[in-house]
């Protein structure tokens, strides 16, 4: 059959998705952009569609095709924002749904356009945003995490008193920290809450606590808002577990903290060089749409496999142009340690989140004192 | 410094998750291994902890490693139960989180207990279930989808009509139909119910119309219940899109209707055949965990690369011993033609739901017969 001939109101706007494609030859690059085209839209064969607006609107359109070295090539693919019904799950679908199952396709970039963009709220905060709340110039901020899995609110709380009393910008919980018998959301949160801003008045500054509101998906809003009533200063949830709708959804949920995203479960979808979504797309600037201001990720040279220029691809992700939507913070952690500071300054410059937690634990039974040494090669560095 | 000594209330329950890892000897598959059970849970060195209920118990503890072959090892790693807080996500974290950013690691298998089975809903149906509803005998059932986007609720309706007149079991939007301005949610689920029901009527079967309930998270119950007040006689969901836990949320939800579980974006944790997770459990045990009826995945030999071994892992992983959890149907599709199906069916016997969307609009435009040869292939297969 030929599916009956359509004319759809479409508004002409499109948005581009760059993929790369490894193959031996210009054309079989051009036979596996067609596949995409298709295969992210209709899912039929190009025979079964009329000469209509199906065809010449709604399946992917290839912009460019080029060559970039050896058996690599970028296509830069179009769609019709239309496509998306302006909802996440559906853009990340078209984006990527069915070609995920494909070898050798990597998703690079994305370019959104400013209409589908504004139907996504991006960040509240961004960088200005955490740095207006903290009263912190224009520096590394210092980030540290709540660990290990097992230990009480109690001692969590200890301990988040102590990193604020040393100066630390701000404390995370650890992404395994939930909601444990053995550590229960709703009293951690108060617990830790109470230490942290106990501190705060002492020291005058203002450590942020942000509490893992990573959640079943129906408890994720209660969690964020028992944590803001709690006094927690921001939030910190793991989209590759919950969805990134869910990111999205407590980003709308006009809570007004600050959103750390965390990457547990995300890694499989850059772990293959030529596969997958690239760590510019999937740590930089998927979390920046659904609403994150700041993305946690790991460092080059730690425990983790990612390089120099994957770390620099999530910093343009961060903070390269998307429309009107802030920056946000790139937050280096996994396996870091006070040595590796100075070479991180480098590569990152002010505009990061250091993140230590083993690496500053590991310095002495006075957290106090670690989170002090930590403070002085970051002001060292920037002095 | 070391933390705190503690003392935990734990079950002594544990569950197993069995990784691959590849690497060049013994030695090393062990060091990898010890780095697993510390990067899942405690997510520290080794030497911070103390001698007590964190180590003994929190710590993943290495149950057996062994050669598979040459440079392939694999790990049973234990977890306490408690370390999952009895939560999907976290499940999922324990699983895998932050080794999903390790390369040469994959999850095999999930070998949970059955206090941790029995705190997820799992199949309200299963193969069973839905057999039963549609009153089928002991056969192939046979699914077909609704295409291509572009298309209006009317046409969809249309096509529905003329597919369950033609006697097929179970129609389904395609993945890529959401809620469109060209297919809003709730005309099409309204219009394709009732064409599909006035069909049943004049047949006598009772064949089920799955709308696409992938959507925003806020919004995915509503469009559940809209599709179950329109008279849909199932539903369908990504969780690669909308997060696992959706799937999971929908299932509890009492809204009484079977669930099909598509692969869109799942992809990525399968396609390197050393890293991720395995196709047995994305596609088969974790959909069942959360609440699947039948799993749709890509078969062997389309125009996707999934091997025999990954279609038959899929199958293990759905009708595979999981507690007291129903079988769920294995639903292979992508590019699945008639003349495929005698072999389909040598592979997956009577306990399959067969997909066949585009192959069966290219048959011509009498979409009523098309459906009948395909009925007449599955009968003639079966008698």
């Amino acid at each position: 059959m030929i599916f009956p001939s359509t004319t759809l109101a479409l508004s002409g706007e499109r948005f581009n998705v760059h993929y790369q494609i490894r193959v031996p030859d210009a054309k079989t690059a051009r036979i596996r952009a067609q596949a995409i085209c298709l295969e992210q839209t209709v899912e039929v064969s190009d025979a079964l569609l009329g000469n209509d607006d199906i065809r010449d609107h709604v399946v992917g359109r290839i912009e460019t095709l080029q060559k970039q070295k050896e058996d690599l090539f970028e296509a830069i693919i179009s769609y019709a924002i239309e496509t998306t019904g302006f909802e996440l799950p559906q853009l990340l679908n078209v984006i990527f749904g069915n070609t995920a199952m494909q070898r050798d396709i990597r998703v690079l970039h994305l370019d959104l356009s400013e209409s589908l963009l504004a139907c996504f709220p991006g960040p509240r905060f961004g960088q200005r945003g955490i740095r207006r709340l903290l009263g912190a110039p224009k520096r590394p901020l210092l980030c540290t995490a709540l660990k290990p899995m097992g230990l009480s609110p109690h001692n969590f709380a200890e301990f988040a008193h102590h990193f604020a009393l040393g100066g630390v910008d701000i404390i995370k919980d650890d992404h395994g920290i939930a909601n444990q018998s053995f550590t229960r959301f709703a009293e951690r949160v108060r617990r830790c809450t109470e230490a942290v801003n106990r501190a705060n008045e002492k020291t005058g500054h203002g450590c942020l606590y942000a509490p893992n509101i990573t959640a079943p998906i129906d408890q994720i809003l209660q969690r964020a808002q028992l944590a803001k009533e709690a006094g927690a200063g921001a939030l910190m949830i793991s989209p590759g577990l919950t969805g990134w709708d869910a990111l999205r959804m407590v980003r709308e949920a006009n809570i007004d903290l600050p959103i750390l995203s965390h990457p547990a479960l995300l890694g499989s979808y850059t772990v293959t060089a030529h596969h997958g979504i690239s760590h510019h797309v999937i740590f930089g600037q998927l979390p920046r749409l659904a609403g994150a201001d700041a993305t946690i990720f790991v460092n080059y040279g730690g425990r983790f496999p990612f390089s120099k220029t994957d770390c620099n691809d999530i910093v343009t992700g961060a903070t390269g142009y998307m429309g009107d939507y802030p920056s946000i913070f790139p937050a280096p952690g996994g396996g870091m340690t006070l040595e590796k500071l100075p070479e991180m300054y480098d590569f990152y410059g002010d505009e990061v989140i250091f993140l230590i937690a083993g690496g500053l634990y590991a310095l002495g039974p006075d957290l106090q004192n670690n989170v002090r040494q930590f403070r002085q090669w970051v002001e060292t560095l920037t002095t």
